[in-house]
């Protein structure tokens, strides 16, 4: 048996998610079909974590065990050739039987995608929230910065979730503006649930001027969902990369 | 009554193509029911031209002819609120009622995409066509140089069509990389049935060392459909300017 990790990206649009559901569509249930059908074995695939429904991926990260067969530089195009076409494996290799996606895993970094213009996009509707007022980027950014370090994130996290340790440590938080997208990153040893899109719909407030940036550390320290802003929708985010120890990381 | 002319983007996927046909989503079906949702009357709307099934559009200018009543300033966003999300009206205005999208138009530009990397991307499946051998695009430009001018097309319309002048005017014919992105951009007077699909099919073709960058000229003054590539497939292809004379462009 060998260990198997892999960079995968999806569009999350068809997908209910990343976790197995009965009768539902979700990301994996398609790789394990994938896997099974390449391997010849049902096999759990493990995630660095799951999406929500609608979230997209460039970079999560799964293992799976499998037994040896197909040589490994070959895993990655032997997946694609069964998967849809809106999950892609872009990297495969075989790792340590100690590795797991989820537990190995030391920070994640999302990415969030707001078109500020006037119109849509048809082609970037399904890839970024369409707000047509015009946000003020520093703003928000001077916002974003609010949220590094370690606290109590329990005012970003969806109310009725419970965590018996809503402590995270952010190591990035920031606002760009590239013409007419907005972009927020942030990158953290873990996030609760909807704690990115929670950010990201407090940091629209921001952007918009119904809330002053310096709002962000009265709302972190509050440690209460009222506070914060509405959960933002779930098509701009992009799970972008999944970091490891121990020369793990793959980008 | 006004004529108005509009800018229209939209995601081609969905669509069997821009013209109207019976049973069949269409993007003018599309459109036209928009404009009696906000003016009240069935109208036609003419387009620059049509675009087929799958070909997508950034800058697709159409008009038509309906009463007073929204005011100039009010027309994208009336159209937009009831289109589907995946047709957007850019821009909207009153023009002369001798402006005809397609009878008045001067040139158009059409660019194609190919994504040109071992693993494709979910994100651009729809929107780029994926080539995982690698793409030599110093020599793709070098062939597509060779159709600047004014020359006899017909090696590049689909076999059957038939144009009674298949002389076209091509002003630019250029190859771009932009990182795993090689892009093709073409300017002229008029396009024949499938032309820019046909050159680019020669042009992988060439990019793939099959086919030497001086054939293309030979390939053009063949005037014979069977000496050119095979049709591209219609996701990489957008329509991206429609130019007019008297000041009518608009971009």
């Amino acid at each position: 048996m060998r260990n198997v990790k892999c960079i995968v990206a999806y569009d999350g649009s068809a997908y209910c998610g990343y976790q197995r559901q009965n009768g539902q569509p979700t990301v994996q249930e398609a790789l394990e079909w994938a896997v099974e059908r390449i391997f010849g074995a049902k096999t759990t695939v493990h995630a660095s974590g799951r999406t929500d429904s609608g979230v997209h991926a460039c970079g999560q990260v799964i293992h799976f065990m499998v037994k040896d067969g197909v040589p490994e530089d070959r895993i990655a195009a032997a997946l694609n050739s069964v998967l849809p076409a809106d999950i892609v494996v872009l990297e495969a290799r075989t790792v340590h039987d100690s590795f797991h996606a989820r537990i190995s895993a030391v920070q994640k970094t999302y990415e969030y995608y707001m078109l500020n213009r006037t119109t849509s996009c048809p082609f970037r509707r399904l890839y970024a929230l369409h707000i047509p007022a015009k946000l003020d980027s520093d703003a928000m950014h001077t916002a974003a910065l609010q949220l590094l370090g370690t606290h109590d994130f329990s005012s970003f996290q969806a109310a009725g979730s419970s965590v018996v340790h809503p402590k995270r440590t952010v190591t990035r938080s920031q606002v760009c503006r590239q013409d007419d997208m907005v972009i927020y990153t942030v990158t953290a040893d873990g996030f609760l649930y909807n704690m990115v899109r929670i950010i990201v719909g407090t940091l629209i407030e921001v952007g918009r001027g119904k809330t002053e940036p310096d709002e962000m550390k009265k709302i972190l320290q509050a440690r209460c969902r009222a506070k914060a802003g509405s959960t933002a929708p779930p098509q701009g985010l992009f799970l972008k990369e999944v970091e490891y120890k121990d020369g793990l990381r793959l980008t």
